[in-house]
C-alpha cells in the first residue's frame, strides 16, 4: 500500500521550522507495512494544495496531508478540501464539544474564530483530535483516501496512533507487520555486511533486513510481513537467535531506538544509578538521557568541567595531573569518573575529555581525540578515540559511544 | 527567481533519517532572496527523480537536487541526470584530483569505485566539492538550472555557501537582498504584532516583515530587495531604529539565529564567564552553548543536579532548605546558582529547578511548574514560570528563558 505524505505551511519552505513531521509519519507507517513513495511539501497556497493532492492520489492509495487547519487567515487547507471534494461547510458536533472541553480546561472563552475550529466538509468523516482544537478530517475517493491532520507535531503524532495508522490498516486491509530493532555497535556497516552476509541471503521471505546507519552505530531493523502474527513473531524469533552466534559480540541492545533509550532501559531494569563529568560533550550525555521521561529513576547528575579549574574544584582532578598530561589524556579521564562516582554516588560513573574543535588541536592530540572514561564497581576503564575533524560529529559519536561502553560495561559485570 | 528542490534518498522516506537539508537550503535561499515553491522528496529510483526533475523544471527557474550521489549500486542520480540530459559520463580531471587529495589525506588507497566518483555527465559544469569526493554539477535548459548535490549535510552546506548560491544568484541577475535579524522576547507573537502595527504598516515596499515564532520567544525578520545594496541598509537600519522606542524593551538582540549565539556573542565580548547548575533542564543549557564553537572561552562549565544529593553535595544546597521547601521552590534555586558560582567560580550563573513531567507534579506543584535563578555581581535574580504540561516544550522554554534572561541582567548592569 503507497502513501503519499503532503505537508502545507511557509514556514516549512522558507527553511523556519524543520520538517520532523514528515519522518515521524514516515516511522509510523513504515512500522506498519506501508510504503512512503513520496513526501511533498508546499506553501499555503489553494493551487498548490490542489495539483498536489490530484498529483498524489494519481500514484498512491493514500494521501496524508498536515497543516494549514488553524484559524488564521493563512491557513487555507480546509477550504481547499472542501473545493476539491465538492462539499461545504458543516459545523460537526463532536468537534465542537471538543473545541469546548479544550477552551473550558483552560479557562479561555470561545470566541466565534476558535468555534469556526469545529466546522468541516459536509463529505469528510470527523476525527476527533483529543490534544487539539483541529479536527482531523477523512475523505475517500473511488476506494483511495486522503486524510487531513494539524501541522502541530504532538497533536499530529497523537492522531497517527490513536486513530489514523489504525484506520488505514482497516481501510486497506493490510497485512500484518512485526519489526524488531537490533542496535549494533563497535563495527563498521560494510564489514558488518560482510560478516553476516550468509544469514542474510538465508532469510525466510517473509523476512527484510534494513541497515539504518546513525553516528557511530547501526540500527539492524527485521521486518516480517504476512497473514499470521504468531508465525511472524517465531520467524523473527528464530532469526534473531541465528544472528546472535554471528555477530553477538556487536549487538547491544534490542527494540530501542536509539542508545539512549537503551541505557535507560537498563539502568532502570538493574536498579543502578548514574553520574557524568563532561569536558568535551558538554552535557550533551546528561542532556539525552533527561529528555527521556523517568531520567530521576537513574540518573543522579553530572558535572560539566568544560575549563581545568571545575576539573580540579568539582571533581578533584589534580592540578598536577593536568599540569603534567593536559586535559585531554587518559592520566586525567581517570582522575574525572572516579571523582564524579565518589562525589555523586553513583553507581556507575561515566567521563568524556576531548578535543571537539574546530581549535584546540595540536600535532601530539589533534582535533577529534577523545578519552572516555568508566567507573563501576572497582574497575576503571579508559578508551582513547579519534574521531574526524567535525565538531557536532565528534560530540555526537563519543556520546553514542559512552552509551554503548555502559551497556557492554553492565553485562560483562 | 523560484527554485524547487528535490531530495533524493530511500532513508528520508522511511524515516530514518530528518531531512534537515531542505530547511537549510531554504534559509540560505530565501537569505539570497530566492523563493522556495515546492520541497520534494523521493526515492533512489530512475523515474520517480525523472518524473520529479520535469515537473519541478515545469514551475521553476531552478531544481537543486540532493543525494544519490555515493559509490555505491543504489546511488542512481548521476546516471539518470545523464539519461535525462542526453548526455554521457565522463572523467573530469580535476574532480579526480580533488579525490585523490582527499584520499591521500586520509592514507586511504584508490580503488577502482571511488575514482568513479570524478565521473560527470559530459554536458555538465562541474563544481569542485572540495569537502567532500562526490562533485556537484550544474546543468543547463533553457535558461533554467538543475543542480545536483551530495545529500551529506556538511558537503551540501559547503557548497551552497561557496558555490552555488552565487552561481545562482550570477546566472538570474537576482536584485541584492539586506536581511536583519530581531529576536524578541517576552511578549506573545500576536501582542506583539497588535504594538507594532503602525510601525509595520509604515514599512517602506521594499521591506517585508517575517515573524517566525520559537519556543518563547519571536524573531522578526526584516528582508530589502532592490538594486542598490547601499540604499537597502539604510532602509533597513532607519526602520529598525524607529521600532526601539516602541517595542525595544522586548529586543534581546539583533543578527542572530538563536538565543545561544546571543549568549555566546554577549559573553565572549563583554569578556564575562559562565557557569550552569541545571536541574530540569538536565544538561540542555550547556550542551547548546558547547555545541558553539569557542565555547571553553566563556563556558566554565555546570553542574547537572538531577537528585537532591547531587543538589546538595555538588552545588552546596542546604538539606534543611530541600526538606521545607521542597527541590523546586525559590530557596533550593536560589541556593542552587549561589553555589554553583561559588563553586565555578563564573562571573554569571544561572540554575534551574523544576518539573517537567509528565510524573511528579501536585496541586501547588503542577506539572510545568519552574523557578529560573541567576546571579551576577552581587544579585540574585528568582523567576517562577508555569509551562504546560509537555515535557520537551517545558525544558526547551526554560533553556530560553534562561539565554535571554541573561543577556538582559548583563544589559542592565
Amino acid at each position: 500500500m503507497n502513501v503519499g505524505i503532503l505537508n502545507i505551511g511557509d514556514e516549512l519552505l522558507i527553511g523556519q521550522v524543520v520538517n520532523t513531521n514528515a519522518c515521524r509519519m514516515s516511522q509510523k507507517l513504515i512500522a506498519a507495512g506501508m510504503e512512503v513513495v513520496e513526501v511533498c511539501t508546499i506553501a499555503d497556497d489553494g493551487t498548490a494544495i490542489r495539483e498536489g493532492l490530484e498529483r498524489l492520489l494519481g500514484k498512491c492509495d493514500a494521501v496524508l496531508m498536515t497543516g494549514g487547519l488553524g484559524p488564521t487567515k493563512d491557513d487555507i487547507t480546509k477550504h481547499t478540501l472542501c473545493d476539491f471534494f465538492g462539499s461545504r461547510l458543516v459545523e460537526n458536533a463532536e468537534a465542537l464539544a471538543n473545541v469546548k472541553r479544550i477552551f473550558d480546561a483552560r479557562g479561555y472563552e470561545l470566541t466565534e474564530v476558535n468555534r469556526q475550529q469545529a466546522w468541516v466538509p459536509e463529505c469528510c468523516t470527523m476525527v476527533n483530535n483529543y490534544v487539539g482544537t483541529a479536527p482531523c478530517m477523512w475523505f475517500e475517493r473511488d476506494g483511495k483516501v486522503v486524510v487531513s491532520m494539524p501541522g502541530v507535531p504532538f497533536e499530529m503524532e497523537w492522531l497517527m496512533d490513536n486513530e489514523v495508522v489504525e484506520r488505514l490498516r482497516n481501510h486497506f486491509n493490510t497485512s500484518y507487520i512485526v519489526n524488531k530493532n537490533l542496535l549494533v555497535q563497535g563495527i563498521g556497516e560494510s564489514f558488518l555486511s560482510d560478516m553476516i552476509e550468509g544469514w542474510e541471503l538465508a532469510l525466510p521471505k517473509c523476512i527484510k533486513l534494513a541497515y539504518l546507519p546513525q553516528a557511530g552505530m547501526v540500527k539492524l531493523r527485521l521486518t516480517a510481513r504476512g497473514s499470521d502474527k504468531a508465525v511472524l513473531q517465531q520467524a523473527i524469533d528464530k532469526c534473531v537467535a541465528e544472528l546472535y552466534p554471528i555477530a553477538g559480540q556487536y549487538i547491544v541492545g534490542e527494540d530501542c531506538e536509539n542508545l539512549q533509550e537503551l541505557v535507560a532501559q537498563v539502568l532502570t531494569r538493574e536498579g543502578l544509578t548514574l553520574a557524568t563529568a563532561e569536558s568535551c560533550t558538554g552535557g550533551t550525555i546528561a542532556q539525552r538521557l533527561t529528555a527521556i521521561p523517568g531520567a530521576s529513576v537513574y540518573f543522579k547528575g553530572g558535572v560539566v568541567a568544560y575549563s581545568n579549574e571545575v576539573k580540579e574544584c568539582a571533581l578533584g582532578v589534580k592540578h598536577e595531573t593536568l599540569a603534567a598530561h593536559g586535559a585531554v589524556s587518559e592520566e586525567a579521564v581517570k582522575e574525572m569518573v572516579v571523582g564524579v562516582k565518589e562525589r555523586l554516588g553513583s553507581d556507575i560513573a561515566v567521563a568524556t575529555t576531548g578535543i571537539a574543535g574546530p581549535g584546540g588541536g595540536s600535532e601530539e592530540k589533534p582535533v577529534g581525540t577523545v578519552w572516555i572514561g568508566l567507573a563501576y564497581k572497582d574497575s576503571v576503564v579508559t578508551k582513547l578515540m579519534h574521531y574526524g575533524d567535525r565538531r557536532a560529529q565528534t560530540i555526537d559519536r563519543t556520546v553514542n559511544e559512552v552509551y554503548s561502553s555502559i551497556i557492554k560495561m553492565i553485562k560483562e559485570q
